[in-house]
């Protein structure tokens, strides 16, 4: 492996900073490991001993890297890092999905992936153009939830539908016919789509005619939620509805 | 009034920096405008003669201010902003209310009040140390509803329940041993308070004794859901409910 350089988002790895992301990533995606990294202030810490466990059990390389750190957390205090290779997969067909159309917030991509591992989601669709999921900030936003879950980027909708075409979908369009609470109260099936559009212009008028759009009822008083409150409201509703 | 300074939150005035915040400001708090400012970039465009439009009716100087739209927006593009009295108000005895119990983070409290606007609570109680609600970054992120809502700060939440003992108190925490939809199902009364806690601690221990704590059930995957993700939810559970 050639020495690290700042992250960009066409290179094949990227970096989980921070010990808790970290070692989300040691546990959950232990083949994607490439390298640990440790600031020369944690020598001697419990987090040193447990990184150097992880790199013994992983058999990777551990390195004192205080200059990458600082280069890729932005902060002068992260003490460990690992280096890990970008991943995807194929989304499990049997489990709901969470679909994110045209993302472009790294805060809310890190946060609504957090929020769908809270419920129990752990499958993701991205729509390019979206916000890299690997971008360290997103990776340290998500808390490293990134690592339990299973993620695939798709070049358009229409390739996302085609592998899972059993799914009912469900696009959030602040225009829909129906109010969630509504479709609701009529129960889900097993399996299904939640689609979200991008944080400015939400999702093409197109989505209007796929599945049973929904909205959530707001007040005139705001133009509309904000994208990752409206992801966790719909997310949590529907992993607590009443079955079809 | 002395000359225009950086944003600190020991000034009696604060900055509602880009149009739509800026508006918000002009048409829901009146009283508490002192000045708009315009950048020389927007001179001949609608934007201008509405902000002198509103100079006009409100008897408020507008004035070019190049330089302090950009010190207090961090950003070149910022064409117009109001400067704004601060204010506090007291919070309707008889509507719902959202208490915010040392909230740390400019962007969630920001995003809080915007969703609590979306769904119709206009009462919002701050319990210090927090995040100063008049802050630039807080006003912009909460797309102006601040200037939409009342707001109270209190220096404890003994202060803030001995003023509005009708209120049902519903603390949320993560141990509380009853999940929120259980609660709901009961039927909620007219008057109460959702009250959530600091984004890194929660809220202390004490809260388990204040009112009904309610949980939002959650996977064991993740520690915790982000604050505002959680308000999100809480707020619009609550406000979707049907009445005890």
């Amino acid at each position: 492996m050639p020495s690290l350089s700042a992250y960009k988002s066409d290179l094949d790895y990227s970096y989980a900073t921070g010990a808790f992301p970290a070692v989300e990533c040691l546990k959950h995606r232990k083949g994607s490991v490439r390298r640990i990294l440790l600031h020369s202030k944690a020598a001697g810490t419990d987090l040193e001993q447990m990184m150097l466990d992880y790199a013994d059990q992983l058999s990777v390389r551990a390195e004192q890297a205080d200059r990458v750190l600082r280069m890729v957390s932005g902060k002068d205090n992260c003490f460990a890092a690992v280096v890990f290779e970008k991943f995807q997969d194929a989304l499990n067909p049997d489990l709901p999905h969470v679909v994110l159309h045209h993302p472009s917030d790294f805060g809310n991509l890190g946060t609504i992936l957090r929020t769908a591992l809270g419920f129990g989601i752990h499958d993701i669709a991205l729509i390019r153009p979206c916000a890299d999921p690997f971008d360290p900030k997103v990776v340290r936003g998500s808390m490293g939830s990134l690592f339990r879950m299973r993620l695939h980027l798709f070049d358009d909708f229409a390739a996302y539908q085609e592998l899972y075409p059993d799914h009912a979908m469900y696009p959030f369009m602040l225009d829909a016919s129906r109010p969630m609470e509504e479709v609701l109260a009529c129960g889900i099936p097993d399996r299904y789509a939640l689609i979200f559009g991008n944080e400015g212009s939400g999702l093409p008028k197109e989505f209007s005619e796929v599945g049973q759009p929904v909205r959530i009822d707001s007040s005139t008083e705001v133009d509309s939620l904000n994208l990752s409150i409206a992801a966790g409201i719909g997310i949590y509703r529907f992993t607590h509805a009443g079955r079809a």
